[in-house]
């Protein structure tokens, strides 16, 4: 390699000297869309952060296998386990099949992704594809003792974990003991041992149109587990990078590292690496407020934060005159003032 | 519906007036790639013309849910249920994972349809997003006394399908005598029982790269089965139209019947229509012989056959001059003729 490579590990908090597994080969795995919607901008931000990523380790020589998935079931409404799967609900809302909810936002991701001169990774697995896998991957954390069942659903054992010697929170810097110390108030009020449990497969009501034969019963798999299934299956169980939007630092990759761990004993990822969010006008993007664009409005100019349309090609090098890893600010002045450098 | 639609069914070998089993609603399943090379020109020819099916549909006030598959494992590279994978071979030979080359022949297949001007399909599921489905799917045609295990593959029982009344060779026309006489020579060669049975579950050695866990050990479904079990997921028991290339009639469309019919008893689909193949110059393209054309030759003019480039617009044009149930010569002066239509 006649470049060096610096990342900073979320997981060691410092920035370090990259060094692949094997020599001149990395594996890198990025969390994708859960396409329930067309894909926000925040979304775009990462992608593009990882695009960059991908190209300079091409250019610095690596072989690359870049895996990014496609969630198509198991993400819940909210992170306990609890409301409906995403996905299910909006095929309700639009009277469709959820696989038709599923290519609709698939196909609205990759034409957004194409706009904005990304190229495509080498793998893109789903999470229904990979439904096998996923069953085999509890089967394998129940046996290590890890895991528990209760009415057809199979929760991962926080406690369990940490008894044994792993730290739970060693990526998001999360508290195991204030985590537990808080989930006493819940007793009760879930079938889980402790609220920091989450599912590695949830039991299926007679209602749930996404659902699968398991060993223990019809159901679905937990939205954490389906990227270590995936990570493992085509990178194994130690890989380069890890990546993935700030805000899936806990509980997601939190979750996907003890899932691995508890099964190899490994740390299954030498690098984690977090794109951080886009505000708008200072402001935090959120929908209820109406603080948010959308890529066509910004390709169409059709938002009522913008004077102009601005081409795929300026916002995505207005988005990578910044680090990934800090707070990138959206406004109608700062896109003007990249044209003109895109320009130049 | 204003307008009525005649289709040639392939079934009775008649054009029939088309009435779909539910008002105003359609359900169309066609048989999409196989994604271990570029698409050739034949496949796209049969993408074209459905897509042209698919928004006459709409056109007439349908609401259509329009299935097409993408292949991603078990098509083998003979019909008898022998030789390798076709992914995984070229997996070794581009020294690629299997899903890697899913993914490069996924994305070429999906760019040439792009530039062809296709609808996507409402529903676009994969063979190997579908494991689960597929084995449940060879456990009740066992279950029905339509099947047999041998040494961890499960074949279908022609004979004993034939023998409960129905007709193995209604769609294609060959008929069963013929084809259990000729069977009785390969006595002895295989575990089959006969060789007009037909494998919905492989078993795998440990070198087959492209493996799941099964009741019957680890192994891959079969190509014919896979189509059978998306179809009925998404389109039930019973549809409208199946459709694919005329190459797929037998084995893989007289298979699909015989599958769907030994668990439901009923006829999967109302209409088959089958796309007719593409000739160059007067004769079959074929590699060997260096008499075809891809789909990037064509835009480009990099053909020893063309004179020139033609653009997708006038591919497209050109096909749909002619009907999709007759042979199509392809050639530079026909493709000259359609370009001057085109123009007026």
């Amino acid at each position: 390699m006649s470049s060096s490579l610096s990342i900073y590990n979320s997981l060691s908090g410092k920035t370090e000297l990259f060094k692949s597994i094997s020599p001149n080969k990395v594996g890198m795995y990025v969390c994708g869309p859960t396409v329930y919607n067309n894909v926000h901008l925040g979304n775009c931000r990462t992608f593009i952060s990882f695009d960059l990523i991908y190209r300079y380790l091409i250019h610095l020589g690596y072989k690359v296998r870049y895996v990014r998935n496609i969630t198509d079931v198991g993400h819940l409404e909210n992170d306990a386990d609890e409301g409906e799967d995403k996905i299910a609900k909006k095929a309700k809302l639009e009277q469709l099949e959820p696989m038709e909810v599923v290519q609709k936002y698939t196909l609205n991701f990759h034409d957004v992704m194409r706009l904005f001169n990304t190229v495509a990774p080498d793998i893109e697995p789903t999470a229904t594809g990979h439904i096998s896998e996923q069953i085999e991957m509890v089967e394998k954390i129940m046996e290590a003792g890890f895991a528990y069942e209760i009415s057809g659903s199979v929760y991962f054992d926080v406690q369990a974990y940490v008894d044994r010697g792993n730290e739970y929170g060693e990526l998001s810097g999360r508290q195991i003991d204030e985590l537990i110390a808080g989930s006493r108030e819940l007793d009760g009020q879930s079938e889980k041992k402790s609220s920091n449990d989450f599912a590695l497969w949830k039991n299926a009501n007679e209602n749930h149109i996404m659902k699968w034969s398991s060993p223990w019963g019809i159901g679905f798999p937990g939205w954490h587990l389906e990227c270590s299934a995936m990570s493992t299956k085509y990178l194994g169980e130690n890989f380069d990078i890890h990546g993935g939007g700030m805000d899936l630092k806990f509980p997601h990759h939190e979750c996907e590292i003890a899932q691995c761990k508890s099964i190899s004993g490994k740390s299954p990822v030498n690098y984690w690496m977090h794109g951080n969010m886009l505000t708008l006008n200072g402001k935090k993007m959120s929908k209820s407020t109406g603080n948010t664009i959308l890529p066509d409005e910004l390709f169409t100019g059709s938002s009522v934060h913008l004077e102009k349309a601005f081409s795929p090609s300026v916002v995505r090098f207005f988005m990578l005159q910044s680090h990934y890893g800090g707070v990138l600010d959206f406004s109608n002045d700062a896109l003007i003032a990249s044209e003109k450098g895109f320009k130049k």
